[in-house]
């Protein structure tokens, strides 16, 4: 396999840009993800590719809960910051005003939308681990564009 | 759960659009898909969500392999046709070019690009199955920008 051409290729995938939200009594956790895809109509499911060594993979098994914040084409500063580890930057959520979802999940009230997740299943997947979880909740702040990969300029594939 | 903001909502995930070939010597076939989406780098996993009755299911089950042809910005008519079923629309790829990739799956030479992929796992996700599968072959051919869900103006979430 031409390496450069994998990189290349997989750079033309297609993302949108969340902050997924968790947490619970101990420890809340916010995290800028592309890796996300609607996955079933019925009942309706996401996936979340997350990376097995992250902060907030044991506070999701923990509570099962997580929420997908769709971020707007506003939001790329906080996209930037939100992308950076928890572990190395520990006051980067310390400015965020967390709300609480219909499932008890923390979420974010400056996105455009967010849907609440109970995870049903996960599939170990290389540097990752795949959730399968199901959608509780869904709500709906502000109408306008939601940022993307290409509009923010990020990498994070390939 | 609101469900008017749960289909709302899960409309401003962002999607790319995809042709996903596979088969052997008794078939050949080409669908559109968008639940796609790069889920590690090491080694290079991808997901597709398929339908369970997808007729396409059952031949990427027997060659193990698939391929995720990236459309360009100018291939909505072709994205269109291919995103119909191929029960009800027998001669939707009797127009088409199938060339052979690198692992000898079925790949398409008039997209941007293509990524063979052979399927690791799967994991039943409601009325779809997750498809993960490492990227063997990847091709470039050539530069434009892909399309997209929203510049297509195609509906499949919610």
């Amino acid at each position: 396999m031409d390496e450069a051409a994998k990189k290349e290729a997989l750079r033309l995938f297609t993302y949108g840009l969340y902050a997924i939200t968790t947490g619970d009594e101990q420890q809340r956790n916010a995290f800028t993800a592309n890796w996300v895809s609607q996955v079933s109509f019925d009942p309706p499911l996401v996936v979340l590719s997350i990376e097995n060594d992250s902060v907030s993979l044991p506070i999701i098994r923990r509570t099962g809960l997580f929420a997908v914040n769709v971020y707007a084409s506003d939001q790329r500063d906080l996209a930037g910051l939100l992308g950076k580890s928890l572990d190395k930057h520990p006051d980067k959520v310390a400015g965020l005003v967390f709300s609480t979802g219909e499932t008890g999940c923390p979420v974010l009230s400056e996105g455009l939308a967010y849907v609440e997740c109970r995870v049903r299943d996960e599939l170990l997947a290389g540097d990752s681990t795949l959730l399968l979880a199901q959608v509780e909740g869904a709500t709906v702040l502000r109408r306008a564009e939601p940022l993307t990969m290409l509009a923010a300029g990020f990498k994070h594939a390939g």
